[in-house]
C-alpha cells in the first residue's frame, strides 16, 4: 500500500487553532458542478447494469438480500428506486481507464468490483458493529437476519474476483491482486475500530491509519483499477493510488465533520450522529490531542460519559455542548483543514503523471466535489 | 463447476434396500496405508510453514485468532500441539502438480489457499450455524465473540488470493479464478444447508447437490490447483476436479454415516451427533425417500421432534431408536453404497488423463483412505 507517512500528521491545535476556517474549501465554480455531476451520472450508467447482472447471479435467496441491500428492492421484495449513494467510486474507475488512453468502459469491471467490494465491507460492518440503519432503511441483517448478512457479504467478495479475473487477461490478474491488498487494507481497518472502540485514548496518528485502511485504501483501488485494466505500468496505477488514498482521507475528513456537524436534512444522520455512537472521529481525537481547558474538559466528560449509564438519555443540548467543547479546543479548524491538506496532496499526486488535460481535469474536479460535498 | 448431473443421484431404497453392506468399501493394503501416510504427511510438512506465514501476515489481534483457530495456541494464547484435521486436501493439492511433472513445491501456494478458504468458511459456517465445539474445542466465535469470527474469516478470504496472486504469474490468475468459483460453490452450499434447516422434507438431489457446493467444489480445487500452477491445460484441470469432486461427495457420504454411527471417541463428536443437530443428511434423505413402514414411521417421529420442546432432553434410548429407523429404511446402506459409487467416479476420471502411474496410483490411495477413514 501506499506510505501515508510520506505525508505525515500535523500536531493538531497548533498552527490551525484559533483560525476561522471555512468546512468548505475549494472555491466550485458553476461548470465543475455540472462536469462532476455528469461524471457521476456516467460511471453510474455504465457500472450499475453490469453490477446487477454479477449480483443476479447469486442463487436465492442470496440475489434478493443483496438487491435489498444496494435498495433495488424494498423489504417486502417490491422494486424501490433505491438511494445507490454517491456513487463517486465508479466515476474514478471509469475515469481511471481513459488515463491510459482506453476507453471509459475498460473500466467498467473495475467500478463493479471495487463496488462489490465496499458492499461486501457495508454488510460485515453493519453487523459487527451492530448499526441497525443504512441510507434511511433497515440495514441487512436487521431484515434478514446475521447468517445472510455474513453469507451475502462472503458472496460479493468472491463475486468482486470473480467480475475481474473471467476477464482472463494479464491485467485483470494484476487488478485483482491491487484490489485484495486494498480489502486485507479494508479488513485491517475495521479491525483497528473496533480495538479502538474499547480504548479510553486514541492518537491522531491511530485515527489516520485507520480511516486510511477503512475509506483511504478502496478510494486508491478505483482511482487506478481502471487504468490497471487498460495497461497502465506500476509507477502510473501507484501513483493514481496515491491520489485516491489521500482523496479518500480528505473524504473521510470531512465525513467526520459531516457526522458532528452535518445537517441531518441532508446527511440522512441523527444530529450529532458520531457523537451518539461515541465514535472516536477525526475531530475528537484532534481536540482531545490539543491540551488546553476546552481539551481537557471534553476529556473528561467522553470518560464519564463512557462509564455513564443515562447516555442512552442524553439531550441534544448535551451533546451540543460536547460539540461546542470540540470546536473550542480546535477539533473542527484542524480537521477541516486536515480535509484541503489531504485535497491537495491528492491534486499533486494527479501531476506526478502523464495523462489528458481533460482526464486530469476531471480528476480534480471530483476531488474538489469530495471535499465540499455536504452529504 | 462440474456437472454432478453426469452422475445423477440413485433411487433410493430399491437396488441396495435388503443388501448387507460394509460401512467400510475397499480393501485397504498396508502398503497402501503406508504410502497415504506418507502423502499427507509430505502435505503438512510442505503446506503448513508457508500458512502459518501467511497467518502472521495478519494484523493483531487476528493473528492471534486465526493461530486459535488453526489450533496453534490455545485460548489463553500459549502454544498447542493443535489437531490440524486430516491434511487432505494439502496432500491432494500438492500431489496435482506432479501430474504435470511439477515439483510437489509447485503446489504449495495453492495447498496453502485452499486451506485458506476451506477455515474462512469454517469461522462464517460455525457462526451462523451457532455451533460452540470444532475439533474438541470451543469455536472462535465463543472465544473471540461473533465480531472477530467475522473479520478474521474474511481476512483469511482475502489471504487466500494474495497468497495466489502475489506469484504474479498467468498460471497464478488461473488458479484464483478456479479458486473463486469453488467459493463461490461453497458459499451457495451454506445458503443451501440454512435453508434446507427450515424445511420439512429435502430430496436425495438436492441434499447431493448441496453436498457437492459444500465438499465436492473445494476438493475439486485441492485436486487440480497444483497442477494448473503447474501449467495443466484446461481439460486436466476439468478432470482432476472431477475426481476431486467425486471425492468429496464420497467424503461427505462417510461423513454422513459417521455422524450417526461413528465412535465418539474416534471422531470427537457426541454419539448420534447428526441426529441431535437434526441435520437433513444422506442416510436420513434417503431413509425418508426410500418408502415403506419404517420410513414412514421415521418421517412421523422427525416432524413431531422438529416441533417437540423435549427434544434437548432425549435419551440416548430416542437417538438410538431413530437411528434404527433410519437403518431399517435403508438410508444407512443406501449411503454406504453411495460413498462407494463416489468413490468409483472419482477413480475413474484419473483414467482420462495423462499422469505418471506413481501420481495415479497414490491418486487412488488418498481416495481409498477418504472412504475407509474412522474420523
Amino acid at each position: 500500500m501506499l506510505d501515508q507517512r510520506a505525508a505525515g500528521p500535523r500536531t493538531p491545535g497548533t498552527a490551525t487553532r484559533g483560525e476561522t476556517v471555512p468546512t468548505v474549501p475549494p472555491a466550485e465554480t458553476a461548470a465543475d458542478a455540472v462536469e462532476v455531476i455528469a461524471l457521476l451520472e456516467r460511471g453510474r450508467t455504465l457500472a450499475t447494469p453490469v453490477l446487477r447482472a454479477a449480483v443476479e447471479r447469486l442463487a436465492p435467496p442470496m440475489d434478493t438480500v443483496a438487491a435489498y441491500h444496494f435498495g433495488w428492492i424494498d423489504a417486502a421484495g417490491n422494486p424501490a428506486a433505491g438511494d445507490g449513494g454517491k456513487a463517486v467510486r465508479p466515476a474514478l474507475a471509469v475515469l481511471s481507464a481513459e488515463v491510459t488512453g482506453a476507453a471509459p468502459e475498460t473500466g467498467v469491471p473495475g467500478a463493479v468490483a471495487v463496488e462489490l467490494v465496499h458492499n461486501f465491507s457495508l454488510l460485515h460492518d453493519d453487523l459487527m458493529d451492530g448499526d441497525e440503519q443504512r441510507r434511511h432503511r433497515d440495514t441487512v441483517w436487521k431484515v434478514h437476519g446475521p447468517a445472510q448478512a455474513i453469507l451475502v457479504g462472503d458472496a460479493l467478495f468472491a463475486l468482486a474476483n470473480e467480475v475481474l479475473l473471467e476477464l482472463g487477461t494479464v491485467e485483470a490478474g494484476r487488478a485483482t491482486r491491487r484490489l485484495t491488498t486494498a480489502t486485507r487494507a479494508l479488513i485491517d481497518g475495521q479491525a483497528q475500530d473496533i480495538s479502538y472502540e474499547h480504548r479510553d485514548r486514541v492518537s491522531v496518528e491511530e485515527c489516520l491509519e485507520m480511516e486510511g485502511n477503512k475509506t483511504g485504501a478502496l478510494l486508491a483501488s478505483a482511482s487506478s483499477i481502471g487504468a490497471v485494466l487498460g495497461g497502465a505500468d506500476d509507477r502510473t496505477a501507484d501513483t493514481l493510488e496515491k491520489y485516491g488514498y489521500h482523496l479518500g482521507l480528505a473524504f473521510q475528513a470531512v465525513d467526520d465533520l459531516l457526522g458532528i456537524w452535518g445537517d441531518p436534512e441532508a446527511t440522512g444522520k441523527q444530529t450529532w450522529s458520531d457523537l451518539r455512537q461515541r465514535k472516536k472521529s477525526l475531530p475528537v481525537v484532534a481536540a482531545l490531542a490539543a491540551g488546553g481547558a476546552a481539551s481537557e474538559r471534553l476529556g473528561e466528560l467522553l470518560s464519564a460519559d463512557a462509564k455513564s449509564s443515562d447516555f442512552a438519555t442524553f439531550s441534544e443540548a448535551e451533546f451540543a455542548a460536547r460539540a461546542a467543547l470540540i470546536e473550542e479546543a480546535g477539533g473542527r479548524d484542524w480537521t477541516a483543514e486536515e480535509a484541503r491538506r489531504q485535497h491537495r496532496i491528492a491534486v499533486e499526486a494527479l501531476h506526478a503523471v502523464d495523462m489528458p488535460e481533460r482526464v486530469r481535469r476531471q480528476f480534480t474536479a471530483l476531488a474538489d466535489f469530495v471535499v465540499v460535498r455536504k452529504r
